[in-house]
């Protein structure tokens, strides 16, 4: 997507054909800074220290970690030593340790000789299967904005809102929930984007609203606790917010808060979609309530906030008293019963395991 | 309630028996600092410039503002201009007008001399029915409280959560949402408070966990976004939030985000309280949604964050692209159909006309 008119992916090869520049993430909105990643301990910092985020783009700064250390050293041990020093960044992300899988899969069976030029090869790969992925979930989306579009007088704005960042940031192009957003701007629908800011890390507000601000999508920032109100009052057309993991039967896990916004969404009538990679429907897991572990994220999150100061220094100012006990549940899960529908890469699936099984009928 | 273990109220008569104190609430909860108000002109900036905020003390700050301006000249002229001076500090607010028109039926009859002395009676007077209002809520509200502790294990905690600050910050003391749970704290039942931080003006976050901790509540501070995945959970036992308005019918409107907790305590069988002293009752409105205008405040207030740098300066920081818009409802309306019912000073009343009418009958 542009910022500042000029297309960009989140990571991309250098010239020397051995690094990768990265949009390190932590000072958005406020300054955008590209950075060098040379080695296999610059990726782990990148991601373990959150310059790169969201699940995607995640995992291909780790494959690009494996070919970088395997530009070093491409033998066994130096292979698992990338793995393991890789995985531990973010243990719990399941596109991380896919991505690192897949890679060791890959290179293991080669002559060493042949790891590094491989490896560069496969990650090149899976950025461009990223890609690939979330054009054909934006695709499917997008018929479902001209549906509503077409049901609105011309030039009337298609409302959407979305909650956190499930936005090209969070991949290597396109997004999630953001990419029919995209397509259908460039087609010409008249869309208008509700930002929900997402305490407590201010995802949307930091990178939803950057995001749109610099494609030239027409885009209001609210804060997370009036999207209810939005609904009540007709101002919102759909709702689409991205998943960290879906269920077999349907059953969403997002960022926190998405919860409040299905239940909005009912309330009111206004369908509520989830854009999903296939990778993320989890067909072990079926009450999402019940069964998924929530990541419990230290207290500070919440206490502190991130922003520009009146010197345009990036600053954390604390909002709480120092005495006050926090509680920082990363996510929540939306009941199936409240989506009107999944878009995945192959379609948009009813939020059911009879229609995740229509779409995907190998993992019946 | 209690300061560091010293009982206070947030606005007191001085010892001259002319200036008043507050407790200047717009450097909770990093700074406690006491100011003096000596005259009406005093009075219009703390109450323009929010160092008291909450219907009931502008309401009572207003009244000893007419009265100080009664010392300096009782005349005619000055009690119209008083009234002009504080009414135009923040005209949408019902109680101020209230108590500026109480101030001047009571004293337009009387001649000067006596005016001061008259003014400076009823404002203590007013102060102190704000107190008993609000305790006789308190009551109603320890009742519900007292049941669901008789539910449980002995000594197993009862949670409740919040939204906003109905607590003694915005009253004169007790508070509103608050009072049943300061009482409960005092009959010794486990009460714990999940306080949602309350974008975009964070007084979950400043106020009302300040509040609670001075006062040794045991309490845990949430963003907004968390409290439907606490509910999902089992870990709420039910909601008490204050409101600005009520219709004669029920329903409620109250501070940005409600809405979405009422949907998410029907949702997950929790049950959902208003406390709300009857003035807030607006008996000429029916159906909230439609009816109630709902006040949009400015951008900044979603922009930038008030907090305590690393130096323990106060200072604002922003959080948004300079180029994004953004939007600020200040309130939303809950329909009657989510409440459980409405925690007054005559009893808790259904969320209905019918529910209403039978503690106000004199108000069908």
């Amino acid at each position: 997507m542009n910022i500042q008119g000029r297309p960009y992916r989140t990571i991309w090869l250098n010239q020397d054909g051995r690094s990768v520049d990265i949009i390190d993430q932590r000072w958005l909105p406020h300054a955008f800074r590209v950075v060098t990643l040379g080695s296999v301990e610059d990726a782990a910092v990148a991601i373990r220290d959150m310059w790169v985020r969201g699940a995607p783009l995640i995992g291909v700064t780790a494959a690009y970690g494996v070919a970088m250390a395997m530009r070093e050293d491409a033998g066994d041990a130096a292979l698992d030593a990338a793995w393991e020093k890789l995985h531990e960044t973010r243990p719990t992300a399941i596109n991380l340790r896919w991505a690192l899988d897949d890679m060791r899969k890959l290179l293991r069976p080669l002559s060493p000789a042949a790891r590094a030029a491989a490896a560069y090869a496969r990650a090149a790969e899976i950025a461009d299967e990223d890609v690939a992925l979330n054009r054909a979930i934006g695709a499917e989306g997008l018929a479902i904005i001209r549906r509503i579009a077409a049901g609105k007088k011309p030039g009337e704005r298609v409302n959407i809102l979305t909650h956190c960042n499930a936005g090209w940031l969070a991949t290597v192009d396109w997004g999630t929930a953001t990419a029919p957003i995209y397509l259908a701007m460039e087609e010409g629908l008249p869309v208008h984007v509700f930002v929900d800011e997402t305490r407590p890390r201010n995802q949307g507000a930091h990178l939803t609203a950057w995001e749109m601000s610099n494609h030239g999508v027409p885009h209001t920032l609210i804060v997370d606790n009036a999207g209810g109100h939005m609904m009540q009052h007709g101002l919102v057309d759909m709702v689409i917010v991205g998943t960290d993991r879906t269920t077999a039967r349907g059953d969403v896990c997002n960022k926190i808060g998405t919860y409040l916004k299905a239940l909005a969404a009912r309330d009111n009538g206004v369908p509520f979609y989830v854009a999903l990679p296939s990778p993320t429907i989890d067909w072990t897991v079926d009450d999402g309530v019940k069964e998924i572990p929530i990541e419990e994220r230290g207290g500070d999150e919440v206490s502190f906030v991130q922003g520009r100061d009146a010197d345009g220094a990036i600053v954390r100012v604390r909002i709480s008293p120092d005495a006050s006990p926090v509680a920082n549940p990363a996510f929540d899960v939306t009941p199936a019963r409240l989506v009107t529908g999944l878009i995945t890469e192959r379609g948009v699936a009813e939020a059911s395991r009879e229609g995740l099984k229509a779409l995907f009928p190998e993992r019946g």
